[in-house]
């Protein structure tokens, strides 16, 4: 149910107008902000300028005659305090303070400046931080990165940590991560994990939630918000410092109250959240949770290249708490109607590298050993290991991009059946050495991830990353079943 | 102590010459062969050649007038078992058959071709294979892979799987793994992995191994075999199917009888090999061990360059079973002399950013950063996360290379402090993200990553990597005061 405080953060992702206080030539708000959309609704605010980027410079935000919704605050510690009063006086729906400097030195003089920030604020103006990023939104506009797409997408972020938010900037375009909304919002004076929480719940662009936290002084309104929350759209949730060591860490970042490991565990759990274990695997299960349903068990199926590969990866996928379950006598039968038999193990995971490798003409069948393999109902994942650019470069030379795209093509279309006639989840792994030498296995690489991206798979860099994130994605399917009782096994 | 045995696989391992039986223009071998420096002493056999890449072909190796140790068979199977008696009548040491189908198959056919193998070669000719890719030895220029360097260096390899055998030979270059000896051994039906084992522990150039496994058919032997290796140098250890999906699908590949994971896991420990769960930690662990010894104990610092990152970061060393314990006051005061305040901890992890992206002349502090934490006795690791180039380029655009390399010159300088001076282990990771379309990010991290390389550091693509590395540095110092009574915890 959309409120008017969902229309009170609604204003703020999507302000009318903004300023940068503290802006320069050479600031980086001023300069990613005259690159998006919103820069014709954008004010420049430093004494020492008359104009910064093209823009005028005003001495202080009350020398703008427009109406302004938002600001970005970007001066020294000492100065901010001063900045927000003006803001307040200039009537401001909210700021953004990116400073640091506060409660997050632990030093006497940076709390005490927090507490008078908090008071000033608390009542007359929302903000966001101080310690931190603030918003990035491509409706809008707003951002502090210029690395961003600036494409929409439905994947909403709420982060405590200003890195950590900038991660999912710096992957969407390689990921494919396109994002609604996303906020890093540091120390939370005022607006809080909660309430960005409760905003994106209720927003129809947002269709999946990345949140990243340390810790919160709401304790109690953290977890109503996460369970509201996550009751309407997947929540990926990675918690900082669930460790000793961690929690010690992630106390002293942001001065929030950390908590001990088990109790954030419990109370993810008891949301319907699903709580991962670092930054990869958290953009990962976003990506998967945006593009699919979660798989309907905890089979999978993984089409690999190698026998060695094949041992490993059954492994794999049993550590991460998944079955990697034997195919049924027709499928074996069906299977080696298809895939050559010598050097070549039939069964699950399916070793087909001379799939691969041979260029035979056999390879307009790779559609159906997909079919086959999505027929089988205690299969409820499939994982494709596509890892075998550098094998047909040394093979193929030249002749490695038109043979790549054939299999690539008929392989697409039995994903793509898998997946949406069969219901499976359908994940492909497209490794590349990133230290490579070899141009043309980097040019390829590329090439085929973006046209596994372009038909919407989750495509990952390692197996391991794949695996992990089948796994959580099977947890979320348990999750969902359970109902927010919290009976979730592991 | 070297013994006859040992001359024995030398002579297979060096072979005075040798001969490709199946050759062809195409094979794989063949092309290998000639470009290494056996080419002067290699022989290509195939009846339906006159010539081969500028070699004559002979129809059958008893064509061949010169003495001859050593064949690669590469003919169809039905074909195997006539060329390794021609290969005895010629009086070889010793074949490597790479062909497949045999009994990995789990078919009748297959499996007894393969007793037919066994019983022919025994006691009349060495046999490695069949299934597998034979040697690889920069030494003699034995070799499979045209994207090996050929570059002699000191890691022994053992694998029972060829593709894992080949990921080796394919991040050679990039992760600067310069190998002695490597040998695939596949179906093993005649030399077997205790007796590479045994070759290499006597090996005087070959300085730590990696094992790659799946089963055996001589458990006591291969147990006192790795008891003799690990007890002379650091053994890496990986069994492939330690689960009972894994294991069915090991056994299924080679034919071998695979064991429980926990019998496995026993054994390694009690010989004092380190057991390692996925390909990268194999390799991983293998680089470090050839560059460093491991660390006095289990506390680790890492500097990084994000208050998020350093809570995940001590969550992701404690559950990897290390502590980060905080520095002593001492430590702390002096590094608050180097390291800015605002927006950062004092503390371990050690969040530096400023040190990074500000370039504010204090980068020759750098060094003293490290000299700083080398100095605590309670810290025997550290790990640089040196994942900024991203920020870097974005920053400084076109002078970032130049700064990039005066903050290297500075950090290495401290880096080699702590090995050299301070025996402390160091590891670095220099994150690439293999689908970044920023050219410059791409140059620089790939300069960065070589020189750090160049002065002898393992550089690791992700912080998990680097830390699980340090993990199994860690249980390797262990076991060895351990002295192989498997008193290891965890």
């Amino acid at each position: 149910m959309k409120t008017s405080k969902f229309d009170q953060l609604d204003r703020i992702f999507l302000p009318r107008s903004a300023a940068v206080i503290g802006a320069s030539p050479r600031d980086g708000f001023a300069n990613t902000l005259v690159g998006t959309k919103i820069r014709d609704r954008l004010f420049m605010v430093n004494p020492n300028y008359q104009e910064i980027l093209g823009k005028k410079s005003y001495a202080s935000i009350l020398d703008v005659e427009d109406p302004i919704d938002y600001a970005v605050i970007a001066v020294p510690s000492q100065l901010v305090i001063g900045a927000v009063r003006e803001c307040i006086e200039k009537g401001l729906k909210a700021v953004h303070v990116f400073t640091s400097g506060f409660s997050e030195t632990g030093l006497e003089e940076g709390i005490k400046l927090e507490k008078e920030l908090a008071s000033l604020a608390k009542g007359k103006i929302r903000l966001i931080g101080p310690n931190c990023m603030g918003i990035y939104c491509p409706k809008s506009g707003l951002s502090f990165n210029p690395a961003a797409t600036n494409e929409e997408g439905s994947i909403g972020v709420i982060s405590q940590s200003g890195t950590i938010a900038q991660m999912f900037n710096y992957f969407e375009r390689s990921m494919n991560m396109k994002i609604s909304k996303l906020v890093s919002y540091g120390n939370a004076v005022d607006l809080d994990c909660p309430d960005f929480l409760e905003y994106l719940a209720d927003d129809p662009y947002t269709s999946v939630i990345a949140l990243y936290i340390e810790g919160t002084r709401q304790g109690t309104r953290l977890h109503s918000a996460l369970k509201y929350t996550a009751g309407k759209k997947p929540v990926a949730a990675l918690k900082g410092g669930v460790t000793r060591e961690g929690g010690r860490v992630a106390s002293s970042h942001t001065g929030a109250l950390a908590g001990t490991g088990e109790t954030w565990s419990a109370m993810f759990r008891q949301s319907g959240a699903i709580q991962v274990e670092d930054i990869d695997d958290l953009m990962n299960t976003t990506v998967a949770l945006s593009s699919s349903p979660p798989p309907g068990g905890k089979g999978v199926s993984s089409i690999t290249y190698s026998g060695g590969f094949s041992a490993v990866q059954s492994d794999m996928c049993v550590k991460a708490g998944l079955e990697v379950p034997q195919f049924s006598k027709e499928a074996v039968g069906e299977l080696r109607k298809i895939v050559p038999v010598a050097g070549t193990m039939m069964g699950n995971p399916l070793d087909a590298w001379q799939m691969f490798y041979r260029y035979s003409g056999n390879e307009s069948r790779l559609a159906d050993v997909f079919r086959i393999i999505a027929a089988e109902k205690h299969i409820h994942s499939i994982i494709l290991q596509f890892d075998v650019i550098k094998f047909m470069v040394r093979m193929w030379g030249g002749q490695a991009g038109e043979r790549l795209e054939v299999i690539a093509r008929n392989f697409l279309e039995g994903c793509r059946y898998a997946r949406d006639e069969a219901g499976k989840l359908v994940l492909i792994t497209v490794y590349l050495d990133p230290y490579t030498d070899h141009e043309q296995e980097r040019q390829l690489s590329f090439f085929l991830k973006k046209l596994c991206q372009s038909q919407g798979f989750p495509v990952y860099p390692t197996l391991n990353e794949a695996i992990r994130t089948v796994a959580y994605m099977y947890r979320y399917s348990v999750i969902r079943q359970d109902g927010g009782k919290g009976q979730v096994e592991g």
